[in-house]
């Protein structure tokens, strides 16, 4: 009825094209009407970000459940520019007024590093005569400077510089060959770029100095793999083939696909967002989640020797998830019929780019959905499952993730997430101690101690958005065993807690109750087990935030310091750990910690409008095999539905096969309702 | 060499067919030779199974290590069997030698519940005047008694009852129509059924009686589906194809794939066995593991009335999990080019059987195996991985069990597990309190809250059988943050806790940890990080066992007290809840509190041939979305090289797309390596 009422507007405007979706995200034409509205007004600034200011959920809401009658919500975007001399401006452009509406100096900020920001560093470091004469100390000689490289990272947090000049760290390497990894040739010093000046205006030199390494390259590209032996020849292709296409639907950037629908968006700093989710549940469109993206990330390392304090990435709110999004390649990156998005973005200098094949949408085989046999005459069914991956891939520099929203028949919601690349390394000497703080992953090569730790934002909408968050926790039941209650002592149960306050819903994880969560909707029971209707989180990598309590990356991660937090919705709280996050000291902690300690940690959260955050990830001591390229390393959670259908939703998907109990004893065996369908090929051998 | 060996001895010793492979599962040949001798020398006894007795491990080791000139291990099977009267003997039989060897009559046990003694209860059910009058008095009539159905359980123990008398609990349903499913339709009083006498020797009945439901039935064969406006149309066909033939080669039971070395075992109680697995490292063989299996499970129920404390199945110590296994077809249960292997049993009359295509062996592909873009230039590389999967699939009663062993091409060994089929369901009455132990997942039916707990035998041999087991713990450095020894806080290691002993090992599993457990050979250093070369559990399903500590299950299932033991080998301790596990009291605990106690639990296990058993499973409280049949649960678990390689052991996995730095220098854009592999629709777009 959206998309009906979607084409009828653009049919009554202009008879062709049509208005974009609300949550689409801007197109170039849009990104240039923006930069030209903001030029005009405000003169020669640079561009750190343009995209969608998402409407607003009350406007939306209603146009969701009135398109034919309730008005479009306007079309808007968020600016955020640096002015000469670093003057940072958040500022909001009507594109339906075509006018700038809000144009606001925010001062002691410091937005996103972009990939041109980053890009910029490393020639600057070549030039500068400290970090040259830095470089002739370890061994380094001055003709051979091009062979220098860096990554440039945020400079997190330093107190010596504060957050008021735009800094970038370098972590420094040496490419022996132009082909070679670097990552096997870290550099000690540690120089600090100014990104308005763009000079070094600092170098932090290690009190033990570690000369460049003399160990041999450890490469990965195809050269250095066939100067050693070449590829392995033994593996046989496996082909993946929909000959007669995809399942799903495309409406603009809305897919529909086994009774679920979702509209596919994308920003610069989350990358994929994905809205008004819902399931058609026999007939019935049942809202789902409003909103789920992952929001924002932290790599804390756990080598407390100066500076390695501030190596804790921020990957989306430092950089953006979108902006260092890879361009996807079939049969490299996703294999069978893909269906490819592009991303729109702004430069500095004001012009639209984009980045092809963003967004990879793509369906898989998902193995056996369900079976079951009868021991008494083995009459059957087993049915296979399919499963719908929309995914992106951004590269942090010497890390990437590959992000994979996968959507179940059965109304599962699963994302995971793959960890490649490479691991960010420092110089180590010669039998040099690293005190636990690291491993030698190859001669001189210190892979230190890191934690991946994501926060997934859901804003759920599980039939509407009065929902309530439950803590779930598998636990005995009373009584010791041999008394009446627990003669046996077998007893156990699923205990609710209710969370009623965001201070309640500040929850960790705790493996020895197999906790879980619930996004529940308390105002519509399940008419067979009388419990609210809900989605539930399971995730069980989960580990807390290593950093401690009080400490830079505590202060400045506040959305990690708990597994789950839940704020009551508020339409300008996306991103947890702030809305501009380099540089911030924590000081006080913006995001998360700020939103409740504003709206009152005891103010009410139950059955409203409620968003879930929730941190979960990794912890990686690196070892030998991850290098000098890791293989991926997989995590996964699940969001299910419990208690929210009546029965199983996907008993209709037909069957590879199947045969009754009656057609057992009248000496059938093949099941009409399956012939045909799946691969073709399945047959009882 | 081993296989080389073994095709020189069947050349001298008979020209063609090949003696089997010390691992291999007994031949049905072999079965019948078995049965044979057994009934010459004791005459006519009823087969409860015949199995291959494993070689004894260092006469296996030998011969594995020196093949050319150590003996082959002699062949042997053990032998139970019931003779008349209920007798129970555990016998061996020397295949080579073609004797009885050890015949010796075990009192006061009950041996495996076999699918033909499950299979005689219902019709016996069906004639007991007592269960015809129970079926009266809850509305079932007389006539009526052929719709009446029985899942026979062991009994699991009853006091009442003991050991000495074979018996099992008949779980009763009624089936409107013999297609309807009759978990719909639990009844509520329990027969307990003589296996001797055939005959119903007692009912338990509750206190408060359950009329048959009256509901409509929910079913989910495929003429159910089609009356309810049939089956969705909108699946179009995903074809997996390997035109050239799989990536693997057979020898017998070996199969060797991407570096891996495996031989395939199965016997009627574990299903898969996986030995003498290793891993050529660049042209060294190095051992990874000796045997890996599923050793034990049990299923919990926690619904404390009486006599649903019974319901605690250990679905491989009491009916076997190679007993129940299905026979699996292309296309159904697995995709691509599969090789199935058949597996050989015995029946209670001495002849041997047979079910078909009881493994299934095939390759998937694995997504990404590794990426990494430079930022600065784009130059990349993307390589896919691929996957081997050994897998069974087996139904007890109402729930069935899929087990996939993955081997991946980085040295990584993956378990899972999926869990779909029915759930176990009690009758209720409207409006009746579940007091919390279950669900009403459909009118009149109660899903009792359950856990599946599986027991993982890791019998480790990384390089050489000499390991040591250490618990890893994610933690915190020392000092407050401010002090010189930690000023940011961002201190994290790995804390490493050496088992010394059976005792020590004794662990639970810690998530605020992320606790893991490696199997380290502390004889052999990875020559870069100087650490131990090890095999690390990665497992985060690990529910504690909630039957409390003294009660029915904690005494039974002794395994399932901690998440990990470690005990040293002995080459009889292969089941961790006993060797025969029907109506064992608990008093005292079978299986691993036994071997440890015997042993010693302070005995060291530092350095010597150590075993490794994991619990781990799930805990499932039922939802109507799980009825009338689930959508499949994953449950995972990972055995990762840490420090084993020196390096990423794929490098040579051949790429799907590649260009250096120096190709993009010169315009080049394609990767002359990667040409003609993998999918070869391989393109960047």
């Amino acid at each position: 009825m959206v998309l009906d009422r979607l084409q009828q507007l653009t049919h009554q405007v202009n008879g062709s094209s049509p208005p974009p979706h609300p949550f689409d995200p801007l197109s170039t034409a849009e990104i240039d009407t923006v930069v030209a509205l903001v030029r005009n007004e405000h003169g020669k600034v640079n561009f750190n970000a343009v995209g969608l200011f998402e409407p607003r959920k009350a406007e939306m809401m209603a146009w969701l459940e009135n398109p034919q009658t309730a008005p479009l919500p306007a079309r808007a975007a968020e600016v955020v520019a640096i002015a000469p001399g670093g003057k940072v401006y958040d500022g909001l452009v009507d594109l339906d007024q075509k006018k700038v509406t809000q144009w606001q100096h925010t001062p002691g900020v410091q937005p996103i590093i972009t990939m041109e920001d980053l890009q910029e560093v490393e020639h600057v470091v070549r030039q500068d005569p400290k970090v040259i004469e830095q470089c002739g100390i370890i061994g380094i000689p001055r003709e051979d400077m091009h062979k220098v490289y860096c990554d440039p990272w945020t400079i997190g947090y330093d107190e010596r510089f504060g957050t008021d000049i735009r800094l970038q760290q370098a972590l420094m390497y040496y490419r022996p060959h132009v082909d070679d990894s670097q990552y096997t040739y870290p550099l000690d010093f540690c120089p600090i770029f100014n990104a308005e000046t763009k000079q070094i205006i600092h170098i932090d030199v290690p009190p033990i100095r570690r000369p460049l390494s003399k160990a041999a390259p450890n490469n990965y590209l195809p050269a250095a793999i066939e100067k050693e032996g070449g590829f392995r020849q033994d593996l046989k292709p496996i082909h993946i083939t929909q000959p007669e296409g995809v399942s799903f639907k495309m409406t603009g950037r809305v897919i529909e696909w086994q009774n679920w629908s979702i509209h596919v968006g994308f920003n610069y700093r989350e990358g994929i967002v994905l809205n008004n989710i819902t399931f058609n549940d026999r007939g019935d469109v049942r809202p789902v989640f409003y909103r789920l993206s992952l929001a924002e990330m932290v790599v804390p390392y756990g080598n407390p020797e100066h500076p390695h304090q501030r190596k804790h990435a921020f990957d989306l709110g430092e950089y953006g998830g979108g902006y260092m999004t890879n361009s996807l390649s079939l049969g490299c990156d996703c294999k069978g019929a893909i269906h490819y998005m592009d991303a729109a973005f702004v430069n500095r200098a004001g012009a639209s780019t984009i980045v092809k094949n963003a967004i990879c949408i793509h369906e898989e085989d998902a193995g056996i959905l369900f079976k079951h046999t009868d021991f008494r005459d083995e009459s059957m069914v087993v049915t296979r499952g399919r499963k719908l991956i929309i995914s992106h891939i951004f590269t942090a520099a010497n890390y990437e993730y590959c992000v994979y929203w996968i959507f179940h028949q059965d109304g599962t919601v699963q994302l995971d997430i793959k960890l490649t690349g490479i691991l960010n390394t420092y110089a180590m000497n010669p039998g040099e101690d690293t005190h636990g703080w690291g491993t030698e992953v190859y001669p001189g090569v210190n892979a230190h101690n890191h934690q991946h730790l994501f926060c997934l934002r859901v804003d759920p909408n599980v039939d509407g958005p009065n929902n309530t968050v439950f803590q779930v926790d598998a636990v005995r039941g009373p009584g010791e065993v041999g008394s009446p209650e627990s003669k046996y002592g077998n007893a156990f149960y699923a205990q609710k807690t209710k969370f009623s306050t965001p201070r309640e819903a500040m929850s960790d994880y705790d493996g020895s109750t197999s906790r879980t969560w619930e996004m529940a909707n308390t105002n519509k029971l399940n008419p067979y087990s009388k419990k609210p209707v809900c989605y539930k989180l399971v995730s069980r990598e989960v580990p807390p935030l290593l950093p401690k309590e009080g400490g830079l990356v505590w202060k400045r991660a506040g959305f990690a310091r708990h597994a789950v937090h839940v704020t009551k919705y508020s339409d300008d709280q996306i991103h947890p750990a702030g809305r501009h996050v380099p540089q911030t000291s924590g000081e006080p902690s913006q995001g998360l910690p700020a939103w409740i300690e504003s709206a009152g940690p005891d103010s009410s959260i139950d059955n409203t409008d409620v968003v879930l955050w929730h941190t979960f990830g990794l912890t990686h001591f690196p070892s030998p095999e991850d290098y000098p390229i890791m293989p991926a390393e997989p995590m996964t959670l699940l969001l299910r539905p419990r208690n929210f259908f009546t029965r199983n939703p996907v008993l209709d998907v037909p069957p590879s096969f199947a045969r009754s109990p009656s057609q057992v004893a009248a000496g059938k065996s093949s099941c009409s309702s399956c012939s045909g369908k799946g691969d073709g090929s399945s047959r009882l051998v």
